[in-house]
């Protein structure tokens, strides 16, 4: 098992990138050959070296990075070589089994469905997340790769989120629920209105519509969304906790200390990393604010996403439910 | 100053309300004079005389009300009586100053609606919350008047916003926020893009796009979205603040107390309720599972929007900026 590390992007990077690969490897948790950095290569070796790491893992050397705020495919055309590209093709040319980047989501998203295609059948990618709610984890998807899906890519949503809870989180049939503002079938927009009834008629554990107070509570063990809303979402949440933490500083520090766990369970920004579904490998999309510690339970979590393969679960499930799915438009 | 209160709707409703309306009365914040209630005369009056309450106010005698799960035209129509419609009618004819309803949220729209009509010029209402955040509160709308508005409802939501962020917060020149999954003008889907060019030309003073994240950070005074987005928005704060207090159990009494109270002001559950924008009067939404306490604010709330004027404000705000608003489609 090998992991390709995108040690340029993410507003840490490289350092804290680079400290967490040092805390994977020293703890040996990882082995030297089970990593794959994309960064320059000196310059990795250097803070390696500085960690105490004395035998580094090999390189893809480059200093090309997609920025933040660039555009993806803009950024994709005059990079040919970003190091976010580099990670793709190790994972398509099976020098890596997976891929882990911290740095522009687009570029990532784009980078990948370009570089891997997707899984056979499925028409676009999804970012699944994992959260702690009142009853234990839950997945959220998409949290930004499509803010305008269709209802067939609704339905392939439900479908990739539902083999992934099961292999990723151990549950059974997973109870699917769409993100709504009202219970009832007519509610939402038309693709919501149509993603609701492909998924009532089909043979997915679907439970319905669930409004947003009820993402916590555990009505749902996949909560299906567009990219908009899922993102939006995610974000609020990531916001409203971040608020929360602050404002406790003036209720003293065990109030403090108690809240960052509660909220750090629940906050996407104290997780590993979101999958990116539906593509022909895996990816795992880190955090853009991940310091050392969240590097790290990234690398944990790209392993278990390989070791889980999803990958093959999600194409049997597109099969088994094919009829199910709503027409392309 | 008088308030109708529609005394059937709502999760907790009568009982609730009228306890709120008893303690508004009994503690002389209300004159008699200052409420006409819309529900069960004797019901109303068995119930105020029980919590102590001698002189007893107004009532639009009605049984009658529009339940929850009803669609709210069809809800209207079947119920001409219904207590929201006979408060909507006191605000008309002049008999109050301004109405509450903790029931049907569509309900409460559409009769006010039909009943009082839009401002003049503006298009459709939209509903405005008050949440706390780090800097102090700040203004979010729509909340789920409109899930999909066109870019000039949008346009009017931020020149409806800026007037009431103007009167009811007192803040000079609000700083207007679009919600969006991105900082940059290219964001989001087509209405978001209309309406940032729209704003970005205009003259209020427009921050761009404000992602998620940073709701509660006070990048902004106002922050405008769509009905699904704002609703969506609201009620996963709304979800995950009360996830956080039922977790804090396990983390004794004294952090549940301190996180009560910090998410008490962040989360509409807590405020008094929502104001109507757009119609022409003031009508004041109440939360559903509002009890006693929140009741008395929401009466608080609505005696501040009739003494504060904003609709005269709206009007001129629209006109001031009539050039700036997108065109209609």
């Amino acid at each position: 098992m090998r992991v390709a590390v995108d040690v340029l992007g993410g507003d840490y990077a490289p350092g804290e990138i680079l400290k967490g690969v040092a805390q994977a490897l020293l703890t040996e948790e990882f082995r030297v050959d089970e990593l794959l950095l994309a960064g320059p290569e000196a310059l990795i070796t250097a803070k390696l070296r500085e960690a105490g790491v004395s035998d580094i893992p090999a390189v893809l050397d480059t200093d090309q990075v997609i920025e933040g705020h660039e555009k993806p495919i803009e950024g994709l055309r005059a990079k040919p070589k970003a190091s976010v590209v580099l990670c793709v093709g190790a994972v398509k040319q099976g020098a890596a089994d997976g891929l882990i980047a911290f740095g522009n989501t687009g570029a990532t998203v784009a980078s990948a469905t370009m570089g891997l295609g997707m899984l056979k059948g499925i028409r676009r990618p999804g970012i699944a997340v994992t959260l702690q709610g009142a009853h234990g984890p839950f997945v959220l998807l998409d949290v930004g790769a499509n803010p305008t899906p269709k209802p067939n890519h609704m339905f392939q949503y439900a479908l990739m989120g539902s083999a992934y809870a099961e292999d990723l989180l151990g549950i059974e049939r997973p109870r699917i629920g769409l993100l709504n503002i009202g219970g009832e079938a007519t509610k939402g927009n038309s693709v919501l209105k149509e993603t609701h009834a492909a998924l009532a008629a089909g043979d997915l554990n679907f439970v319905g519509n669930v409004e947003g107070n009820h993402l916590f509570s555990g009505e749902a063990d996949v909560y299906v969304a567009d990219g908009f809303v899922g993102n939006m979402v995610l974000k609020v949440v990531e916001g409203f906790a971040e608020f929360l933490v602050r404002a406790a500083r003036e209720q003293g520090e065990s109030v403090r200390e108690a809240l960052r766990g509660m909220v750090g369970a629940a906050e996407f920004s104290e997780v590993g990393g979101a999958t990116l579904l539906g593509v022909d490998g895996v990816v795992l999309i880190g955090h853009g604010r991940s310091k050392a510690d969240a590097v790290l339970s990234a690398l944990r979590a790209v392993r278990k996403d390989v070791d889980k393969g999803v990958n093959r679960h999600i194409v049997e499930n597109l099969e088994a439910h094919r009829e199910e799915e709503p027409a392309a438009e």
